[in-house]
C-alpha cells in the first residue's frame, strides 16, 4: 500500500473546507426552508437501494451514472443514488400512499459514475422539490415559482429560464420505429445540437417527422417567434400541440410573476434525465451555458412502484450554487482564556446561549492566529467576567 | 426485472418520512450549531475516496465495514465512507495543515456493509466534532464538555458518561507476541466481555499481561473503586499508570462540570473503532446499552497523511438520536387560494418572508386533508387579504 499519495482524491471528488462548508450549509437551509414556507415537506431517501428500485423508468443514462455494489447480506446489487427524484417518486407512491396532493422535498448527496461535464463533480449536493397528484398546468405554475424563488433566495442575481417540453420530441418520434440504440443516438445528437450527427440518426425516418426532428435545434430562443415558427413548421398532431399551448401559457405566467428573469424556450432541449414526460425548464446564471437547475413534469415514474401520479419537480446542485453567490459574512467571535473557573464557564455558557461564537483558547495556544475572526474577548476585571474589544 | 418489490428498500436501510425528517434536520441543525458556537468549523468530506485513504490506520473492522467500488476513470478501488473520522484528520493533516489548533466539525451520511446490532442502521447520519494540536488533557476537557452539551443541547435528559483508556489493552499487550489474528481474538473477547474466549485469546501469554487482561472485564463502575482496584491488581507498567492518573483528572473534571452527568470507568470497553491511542468515552442514554456517542484520543491517524498530530473527537449518529427526544412543535400553517391575482401573491409572499408556511391549496383539491396543520387561512375581505383563524 503506496501512503505517499493517501491524501489524494479521486478525480472530480473534493473535500469542501471550512468557509465554503459553511457556505454551503447556509444555503441548504435557506433552500429547505424556502421550500417549507411553501408547504414542501422534508424526507430523506437512503443512499442506497437496490438497483432496480433506483433505474426503473430512469432510462439508459442514470444507469450510467449509477455505482453498483454487492449487498453481502443478501446477494443483491444495489445501487448508490445518482439521482434523488425517483426515490421520492416511490416514496409517494408507496409510503405516503396520499390520495390528493404531496408536496416533498429532500436535501443530500448523490455520486456520479462520471462527472457530467470537463469539470462536473462527482459528489453534487442535491436540493429538490416536487409535487404530486397533480395533473394541471398549475402544478407547473407552484414548481416554477419555488424553483425561481429559491435561486433568488440563494442570491442568484440574474436568471435566464428555458422552457421545452418532451411531448414535442416524442410527438415526432411517435409511430417511427427505433430501437433503444437509435433513439439514444437521436437524443444524444438532440442534446449536443449537432446537425450532422442528427440527420445520420434520422435517416429512413418518415418525412415530417425527420423534418420536425431536424428544425428542433434551430427552435429556440424568444418564446413568441419560437413557438410561432413551430406551429408553423412542425407537423400539426396532437400531443405538439398541446405542449405548445401549454409552453404558451407558462410564458405567459411567468412573463406576469417573474418580470425579472429572461425568458425563452428551447424546443430541442433533452439535458437531464429521460424520465420526463411533459413540460420541462431549466435556469440558468446569466452568461452560463450549464444549468443550474432542471426540472419539469414525470407523471411515469411512479408507475413501477404501482402508482401513476401526477408529478412535477426540479432539482439543483447546491455545491454548483456556492460559487457563484457571496456567503453571508460570518459573525466576528469571542476569545476566552480556558479554565474550569465556575465564573468564567457561566460567562461563557452565556455568551454561546446568545448565539456568540466563543473560542476558548487552550493553554499555550495564545498566540497562535485565530481562524474564527474575534473582535472582543472574555476578561476578568475586578471579579467579574466582562467582554473587551480586541 | 421483477417490479413487484421494487419499493422494498435493502435490509438496514430506510427512508425517513416527513415528520421524522424534520426532526433529524433539527436536530442536525442543533448540533452544528453548538459546535460553531464553541469554535469548531465545518469541513465536507467526500462520500468516496481511495480506499487506502479512507481505511489507513483503522484496522480491520473499518475495514469489513466499508463497501468497495470500481473507479471508471482510474481503475483503482475506492471505498465509500464508513466512519468520517480518519476524513476530518487527513483534513487537518494535509489540506489545512496549520501549526497550531485546528476545530473541525462534519455531518453527513455514512454506509456500513453490515449493520452494528440487530436494529442497526446501515447508513448513520454521523456527526462528530474534532480538535487537532494539543496533547494536554484540556483537549479532552474540550471534547467531553461539547459532547455532553451536544447531548444536552438535543433534548436527551439523563446520560451516562463511561471513561477508558486505550493506553491500558495496549500496556498489558506491550512485549506480548502476537499477530493480527491472535489481538482481534482478544479485542472481541474483551469487547464481548466474554471471559471464556478471553481466557482462551491470551493462552500463553506473559502471566502478568495475561493475569491484567483477564481482570479487565471486571473492572468497571464507580471511578474511585474501579480505579483503586487498577492500580492494586494491574502491573505498574507506565503507560498504564499514566492512563489511570489521566482518568482520575478527567473523573474530577467532570464531576464538578457535569455534576447532573452519571460517571463510570470502563476500563475494558474497546467499542467503536480500533484508532483510538489514548483516552475513551461513551455516553450512554439511561437504561441504554448502546452507546450514543464515542470518543477519545487517536493522536496517530494523521500519521500516514504526513503528519503526527495530536487529535481528540467524538461522534454519534444523530438518527439514532431522533427517537430518543421529542421533536419541535411544527408552527401551524397557513392555508391560502391558488392564484396569480397580484394582491394575493404579495400577502402570500410577506407572510412567507416572515417565517409562516403557506400552502396555496391547487384547483380541486379544496377538500383534502392538510398534511400541514393550517390554523389560519388567508381570505379576501372588501378588496384586502387577510388572515382569519380556520
Amino acid at each position: 500500500m503506496d501512503m505517499t499519495s493517501a491524501w489524494l482524491l479521486p478525480e472530480h471528488i473534493s473535500d469542501v473546507l471550512p468557509a465554503q462548508a459553511r457556505h454551503i450549509e447556509e444555503l441548504r437551509r435557506g433552500l429547505l426552508d424556502a421550500a417549507r414556507r411553501c408547504g414542501y415537506e422534508l424526507v430523506i431517501p437512503p443512499m442506497l437501494e437496490h438497483l432496480e428500485s433506483l433505474l426503473s423508468g430512469t432510462g439508459h443514462e442514470l444507469d450510467l451514472k449509477t455505482f453498483k455494489l454487492a449487498d453481502q447480506l443478501s446477494g443483491r446489487t444495489l445501487g448508490v443514488r445518482a439521482d434523488s427524484t425517483p426515490q421520492v417518486a416511490r416514496i409517494d407512491a408507496h409510503l405516503l400512499n396520499r390520495q390528493g396532493v404531496a408536496r416533498l422535498c429532500y436535501c443530500g448527496p448523490v455520486l456520479h459514475t462520471r462527472p457530467s461535464g470537463l469539470h462536473g463533480s462527482r459528489e453534487p449536493l442535491q436540493f429538490g422539490a416536487e409535487l404530486y397528484g397533480h395533473a394541471g398546468l398549475e402544478a407547473e405554475h407552484e414548481v416554477l415559482d419555488l424553483a425561481v424563488d429559491c435561486l433568488a433566495q440563494a442570491g442568484i442575481g440574474e436568471t435566464v429560464l428555458d422552457l421545452g417540453d418532451t411531448r414535442i420530441v416524442r410527438g415526432l418520434l411517435a409511430g417511427v420505429p427505433v430501437d433503444a440504440a437509435r433513439l439514444d443516438a437521436v437524443v444524444a445528437a438532440l442534446a449536443a445540437k449537432d446537425a450532422s450527427a442528427l440527420a445520420e440518426a434520422t435517416a429512413g425516418f418518415p418525412e415530417d417527422s425527420r423534418r420536425g426532428l431536424l428544425r428542433l435545434p434551430g427552435l429556440y430562443g424568444a418564446v413568441d417567434e419560437v413557438l410561432a415558427a413551430a406551429r408553423a413548421e412542425l407537423p400539426a398532431r396532437a400531443a405538439i400541440a398541446a405542449a405548445l399551448d401549454d409552453l404558451q401559457a407558462l410564458a405567459v405566467h411567468v412573463t406576469r410573476v417573474h418580470p425579472g428573469v429572461r425568458l425563452g424556450v428551447d424546443l430541442g432541449d433533452l439535458g437531464g434525465y429521460a424520465y420526463y414526460s411533459g413540460s420541462r425548464f431549466a435556469v440558468y446564471a446569466a452568461g452560463s451555458s450549464d444549468a443550474l437547475l432542471r426540472g419539469g413534469r414525470y407523471d411515469e415514474v411512479g408507475a413501477v412502484f404501482g402508482r401513476n401520479r401526477p408529478a412535477v419537480g426540479f432539482s439543483l446542485d447546491v455545491k454548483a450554487l456556492a460559487p457563484l453567490v457571496a456567503p453571508q459574512r460570518l459573525r466576528a467571535a469571542i476569545r476566552a482564556p480556558w479554565g474550569d473557573d465556575a465564573a468564567l464557564r457561566a460567562a461563557v455558557r452565556r455568551l454561546r446561549e446568545q448565539g456568540d461564537t466563543v473560542v476558548c483558547v487552550l493553554p499555550g495556544h495564545g498566540h497562535e492566529g485565530e481562524e474564527f475572526d474575534c473582535d472582543r474577548e472574555l476578561v476578568e476585571v475586578q471579579g467579574q467576567w466582562v467582554l473587551r474589544a480586541l
